[in-house]
């Protein structure tokens, strides 16, 4: 490798797993992967442990840990992580809600939290009538996501967050009124619920979406960008939106990423002495985990590893394979378990795993660490960390 | 395993061990355990570190740490323990104090710090001559232990706790007077210097015991409970009142627990229904390494082995068998090499080990954790913890 400083981190999003049954294999260690095995056999690999021992972490804490941030001091609100997911571009004075659309009756009693989950089609459709919704002082973007499910942005000078849910999380129930949790929220409180009356007189004709409740009141968090932090221009290549946003949080350049794995690693070829850090995500071992689908996993898994000569071939000085949590079929759903990361550097010590696999990673000498010590490990391995003291 | 949630913590008090000669094995590795082998081969196993590393822990921050709370935050007062030992109920304006027998020659010297070992009956007649004492203002209970070892409790308003030892820890020295070591604690000093001066005039004319110390002042500490911290219901099965109290300074509730451990599995299993959580505490195999005997303590964990499939036909979601801290024959104390713990779910990543030993959960999936994160990873795999972040 070369001395371009240049740190890839492709993260397999969910790729960690279980055995569908004692003495079984996880869906990495079924996987045939030459190519990451070559990898390992050559370089160190370990276990991380994304937040704390049996945390189990949304998306949001899951890269911001594998970014370098400790999950637990920057907290992404629900709404901030849904106007990411569709590619909103926050700004510093952005109030971002998630809303879901509900059904109420003639008391106003909600009777569908998800509104029957009403085809997007209608939520977009809804979403646009909402926009003729007007507040003195503040601009206002209302936004579809899918299904019931929309954002709302207020932005305006001053506005703080702290808001609580109108959603009661039950049927049977009124929505609540967005009650600020501290005196700086109060005008935001006062603008949603003016939100929420004029929405009513909006939606009281429609069925079944007749009503609406928000959720999640958040603003950007402060957090330093990479450079900032570790002095590093970073990229970031990620089909789907939400990560491109994540990314977009900590100060990454995002990269037009085309739609699958191999426009991903076009880009990546194609932008490569844009940055000294790359972050390329991979959706897909995380959505077949999350259908339960093991030999689908399996098969994701496959094409990565078949991606992964082209990546090699670029030479960075460190390459990192990992995820940003376990998503293990079995329990279709993102889990708490260690997951396997292997680092390649011409500056690493090599350990005695063979295979790129859970097993293997726990014999790995990387031993296992807590996600936020990821990026300075990828650092160090780069030569691009100091001495700590004389 | 079912959808009960249920967790069983089986707590083998000292479980570790050391061997007796380097190449030899430790008490765990010598013992004949196939039912606890069995679950290490489909489950998952590892080390726990009680406190820190090298921290020797005694029984209260040995607990405290399996319950799930940090140890160096929740901190139990001598008193405090003492009196839980004898099963006596702490309430919150309580101040508890060890106290201890010893020799004074006319000098009002300590000529012998435990008043020559006296039998439990002279010191149960002693404290019966101590509740002659009165004080203003105040409850007081006097209540024997073992051997010259009692407790004292005042009981009123507004007592704090913050009061320096009057033993010296020394002979040649006389006692100390009770010294506040804040403002706060002014009055529980005062308290105690008129104690103990009632307690000289009392026990002037005995031999040996004509005087004593009194160490440890301690209120209950602010502890959440397991409900309030955990959203458990949690209930304890223990021989031994320590350990009962304990699992009661949690919010545990207290099973009647027989005088071995298959009447506390009977227990376990009367009582399946009425609790979310149960705690098991098993004293002997601590009791076997503090005497330094080696074999009794294999003997002891076999023991426990052999009861192991009556736990596990009750079909807990997760059962986890460890210990609070090891007790090495060999050296006849609690020591702080870390704890072999096996932790058996449906939803555990199995690792390769086959034997529930010290060597074998080194290489556990679990690897090397501080037990203060043993209760999050056993709600984890039962399946009791939400998603952190979005």
């Amino acid at each position: 490798m070369d001395i371009q400083e240049l740190i890839v981190l492709v993260v397999a999003d969910g790729v960690g797993g279980i055995p569908l049954a004692p003495g079984g294999k996880t869906e990495l260690e079924t996987a045939s992967t030459p190519n990451l095995d070559d990898l390992v056999r050559s370089n160190i690999c370990g276990l991380m442990i994304p937040i704390l021992p049996g945390i189990t972490p949304g998306s949001g804490p899951g890269h911001l840990g594998v970014f370098g941030y400790d999950p637990l001091k920057y907290v992404i609100g629900r709404g901030v992580l849904e106007a990411l997911g569709i590619d909103f571009d926050l700004g510093p004075n952005d109030v971002a809600i998630r809303g879901n659309f509900c059904t109420v009756d003639d008391a106003g009693v909600i009777t569908d939290r998800r509104a029957g989950r009403i085809p997007t089609e209608t939520c977009v459709k809804l979403v646009e009538k909402l926009r003729a919704i007007s507040i003195d002082g503040i601009e206002m973007f209302v936004e579809p996501v899918r299904d019931y499910r929309f954002v709302v942005v207020f932005r305006g000078e001053g506005l703080e967050s702290n808001v609580a849910d109108t959603d009661p999380q039950l049927v049977g129930a009124r929505p609540l009124d967005p009650v600020a949790r501290n005196p700086a929220s109060g005008r935001t409180a006062d603008i949603a619920a003016q939100f929420i009356h004029q929405a009513r007189e909006i939606l009281r004709d429609e069925h079944p979406a007749n009503m609406l409740t928000l959720r999640g009141f958040a603003k950007k968090p402060p957090i330093p960008s990479m450079e900032e932090a570790y002095g590093l221009t970073a990229s970031a290549i990620a089909v789907y939106p939400m990560y491109r946003g994540l990314a977009r949080l900590v100060g990454m350049n995002v990269l037009p990423s085309g739609t699958n794995l191999k426009d991903e690693v076009d880009a990546l070829k194609a932008h490569w002495d844009s940055s000294n850090f790359f972050f390329l995500h991979f959706k897909y071992t995380d959505s077949a985990g999350e259908d339960g689908n093991f030999d689908e996993k399996v098969r994701r898994i496959e094409e990565l590893d078949a991606e992964i000569p082209r990546i090699v071939e670029l030479k960075p000085e460190v390459l990192i394979v990992t995820g940003d949590h376990s998503t293990p079929a079995k329990l279709r759903s993102h889990s708490w378990h260690p997951i396997p990361v292997l680092l390649a550097a011409d500056s690493c010590r090599p350990d005695e795993a063979t295979r790129f696999g859970e097993s293997h990673c726990l014999r790995g000498g990387l031993g296992t660490f807590e996600a936020k010590y990821l990026l300075t490990l990828a650092l160090a391995h780069a030569g691009r960390l100091q001495k700590f003291g004389a």
